[in-house]
């Protein structure tokens, strides 16, 4: 089960980097959503790589085939299967990963946890496998937007290295985000930061940094204490993400150094709506969510695949060093917006699924 | 199963602060365990409240009650039921409860999803539930203790407002952590953040702050790739708990400013075993532990129960005012020491019997 | 897990035959529904020991708290805690059982799996831990019966020994079923059954049956193919009850020496309806009722535990015999008409909540 | 989920009979098991259609192909997907299941519960999704051969129609089953089954039946009460089959007719082990494997799919008749024989798995 993810809006996701391909299963799509792979093809287009000059090169066109769930245009309420087919594989520029374990890679520990691993790339550690994940978040967000039509989720880059973007949570655009190849909506920063990228790549080096998200729209009720708040499955999603080191929702680490009377949104009556006065929280309280936006923020560490030369040991337990050939982002951030994207919006698929099922009763 | 966690080691908490009690029900502990209450005890004592005068002054005995599961000091491998009475709720202290959400507390959310709540007291939303997560841990603590006697487990209060501790994640003792009532293992600070919080409280205000852990002695292999990330769980885990904002692991949001060559923790041969020179992984690479500490931190918001006036609505739906009333904490951090011990070792628990149950063919 | 059954609707029962008590957490129960204990204890006191002279003579009140849940006559949407104390544990009546496998009973399979068990009565293999799924099903049926006033699920004996009861399960009525200790409609039947009861009780033997049972009223759609199968999962329900060997619905096992043009229900419209024109499928159709009664039988082996004495084997290895004391049912199918209804609501009532979860598109 | 089976060796089945291809992903096979398309492909082969004269004419080749999971013939411990292309399609034979339900199948089931359904052959409701499941019972039963060499699941058709084999499930032979098409062990009853299904497939009609298995070599303390029993998931698993009305196990509906001191299976000691002296407990006791041989028989349905005309209704609610062409088994036993075993191995390894994960401290 480490490969599913959601409980009525369930994926589960396969494939390696090297190998036939890559793709999802979803279970507990409703049926009849008009569905076909024109509404899954976009997300995968964006988070291909090759698309611009600061990712990677690797050449994948990553066409998507439904091969089941779908009939005549709709969904059957049956299991979706979506497959993308490997194409551009060169296992030979891996070779010594073999023999070596790559620093802060999975390499190691996928070794120590299996006893064996593909080493052809990341094998199912590669950020390829988001591929599943990306897919099935473009058929919960169809279904997101047919029934709520209102509701919005956007994710761009905030933070690379130590260039931070000014972006208002409240406006910001999705043609903003997509109008530069970092996906950061404030151009200025973007340059400064695409400047960055390929400063680090010209130096075999990496860069990490933050993506900020926001869900606009969400209607009040989402999330199921104790375990399954909103905040908490939104964590798990994030930090189930490669490269990624830590999560926060609304004030996060910053509102530590608030008082209670400073942090505390106010309620007040708003167009026959309860609203905050302010948005600390995050859109999140007691882990439901109360209808304001839900903004949260994703630390990702710089890229660990690097071609400096670095110590390392290998796989026979002898002291080594390696120089990463390969090919690989010198910062996954860019790659990275859709995949956040697509984590928000399975958990929130999942949990609109979840309270309709348990809302049943008359108000 | 919103108040499910777990897959293979599984706990399902149940209890309202004001009610009948509060529990937990684990279902998949190994059978041939030694406990008894005395094993649970004491982590119980550890969250209680009026434990000292930084801490809401409800009186609770929290006493345990092992109702099932354990026969002649032995568990039998069926559900464990533990209990714990509830015995001094005051409802009518959280009398204006009933028509007053509170800012930034669950009451508002509650209402909205369930069209009901329990509005004595935080109801399911206390701190109170976790009671039964804190018990429950307590036989997982046993388990992993058991099969990993070098295994250790260490919350503390890294941050209160503004006073930051200094603490090695390598040294830190648990004597030094409980040797005050704010959990600090620094003493120094320890005092301060002591001062600051009996300050805060006299003005009817809160503050939060950053609780950090550590894992030391962890076996390599934990963690399931790719959901089920050791950080993915462990992120759930803590953003399940009350007032909790943020998560981040090894190097965090403090590590996006480094480079790939300088964040990259390379890997040595030591004593026979593959080792890093540095831990700003924290611990886990590619989702699975790899035998370093695992060092995460947690951001808690200032307590959202304070006695300062705020705007707030009420229940039917009218701008009003609040100044709570009730016992609360004006500050959560002390007592959530072992809240996040807790849900650390539910998580670690459940992976090493999953990693059992899947690690079975000979290498 | 092994303790849980249902998706949305989920329960986790607890408790061994001797001990603190018995009991079941229900999480996922709707918020709303009018519930309190009084709707609880009838169906406890059905299956409770001691009712009649042909069941076996054990004490208990079985008197249920609910703890957690429910506030001011509703539930919350939180989990229900449910306990019932065990109260005539006369263990010392088994002292036997510490040494000496029971031939049939759960002893040996207990000790061999876990190295452990308890030995006071049946332990967790005791009939005893149903009282937790009976509780939590008399949730289950306010919850269906609020949703579907004219759902109704009633089991009856239908065989006991060799003695068979002429019932038609369209117009079978619940007070017919309650008008005699043995719960067979058939009045006649019913008085022999006892007769035979009595008399293999007199023996020192036991004899078993089998229960029928009818849900009338079903709506259309329930059921979720492939694996979720209506079917499927009441059997699955049936099976896990102590001392069933069989599960068939419609024409079972004796529809297999039909032709399928014989054992094929047309179809025809009747009321605007689709209905079937006979209902050899038993009210299930490639695993989603149709609209039809549901009708299935169970089978139940005569009562393991008997006081004649029987060859065996001791904890230690060595061949022996065993002539039971303490208190046993000579026939567990009167107490069980109660725990088949219990099944089929928790099976029932957790796909009514999927449905409404997968249902969530205008038609 | 509902596509969902298992819980530590966990399968996800996807596909229509008319559509992309059908397949399985696997999730939580353990890693180092050899394994390639060569241990899947036998078993398809049992299950494919067009074997011989008495099943259904469909030609498809049903070759499988491994896309994920393995990587230089080892598992990696990552997601399985395998799959199969539908070939031999031909909707066109099916155009009047568009508009009328075919009596007694999942035609109108479906479309009632989803709103739409695929009409094309059986769509999800086929028996060609079962594929997935043999495909991945096939790696199932390769890790349990594995790990207990001893270890044989063998089924076979016990009964066609009125015409009864006998068959001792102690000593049945695989190469008896196999040795002709009906696979009945009992060559003259063989012949009988095989003679009937001609003639009522020449009549337009068809028969059921009744399969039996046996798992010899089953280690001790297999299934996981209460509601995991090994019986219950076994007769999930069956139900969950296409056209199956009934499951027993050991003495079934007909041990109902003995006493306890008649179906009690004494214990006694046999070459140090605990040994029964009879077997009408079916090999599990308690919902644990007792070490016995485990025996179980399941009932299927004559093919609803029949060339006679029928009474039935169209999907816009009138009167109506028909005569299904397409392709269809007159009997569906003979393929179903794989499909049993397929089901019970993925049972049967799944609890292996879990009885690892709980068995880990020391006896």
């Amino acid at each position: 089960m480490a490969s599913t993810f959601g409980t009525l809006f369930r994926i589960s996701t396969w494939g390696e980097s090297h190998g036939g391909g890559v793709g999802v299963v979803i279970d507990g799509c409703p049926p009849r959503l008009p569905l076909s792979e024109a509404d899954i093809q976009p997300d995968l287009d964006r988070r291909r790589p090759g698309q611009s000059d600061i990712v990677t090169p690797r050449k994948e066109e990553d066409t998507c085939a439904i091969l089941s769930g779908v009939f005549r245009g709709l969904t059957l309420g049956t299991p979706i299967s979506i497959m993308v087919k490997n194409t551009d594989a060169r296992p030979e520029a891996y070779s010594e990963m073999e023999t070596h374990y790559r620093p802060s890679h999975a390499d190691f520990t996928y070794q120590a946890k299996y006893g064996t691993r593909n080493w052809e790339g990341g094998g199912r550690s590669s950020a390829r496998e988001t591929i599943g994940r990306v897919a099935a978040a473009a058929v919960a967000k169809k279904l997101l937007r047919t029934l709520y039509p209102d509701l919005e989720i956007l994710a761009w880059v905030a933070v690379v290295h130590d260039i931070e973007a000014e972006v208002d949570p409240d406006l910001v655009l999705a043609a903003d985000i997509e109008s530069n190849p970092v996906r950061c909506p404030d151009a200025a920063a973007a340059d400064r930061m695409a400047e960055r990228i390929r400063q680090v790549r010209g130096e075999g080096d990496s860069v990490g940094g933050i993506i900020e998200a926001v869900v606009r729209g969400c209607p009040v009720g989402l999330g199921e204490p104790v375990f399954d708040r909103l905040e908490a499955d939104l964590a798990k999603g994030m930090l189930s993400l490669p490269a990624t080191k830590g999560f926060e929702i609304g004030s996060g680490f910053s509102g530590t150094v608030l008082r209670g009377s400073e942090h505390n949104d106010a309620y007040k009556m708003e167009g026959g709506r309860v609203r905050t006065t302010s948005n600390l929280s995050g859109g999140v309280q007691g882990g439901i969510s109360n209808g304001e936006p839900i903004v949260f923020r994703v630390a990702f560490k710089p890229t660990a695949t690097i071609s400096r030369e670095q110590a390392t040991v290998t796989v026979s337990g002898e002291d080594s060093t390696l120089a990463a050939r390969g090919r690989h982002d010198p910062c996954v951030l860019p790659r990275a917006v859709p995949m956040v994207e697509a984590m928000a919006a399975l958990v929130l698929c999942d949990h609109v699924l979840r309270q309709r099922g348990l809302d049943i009763l008359p108000r």
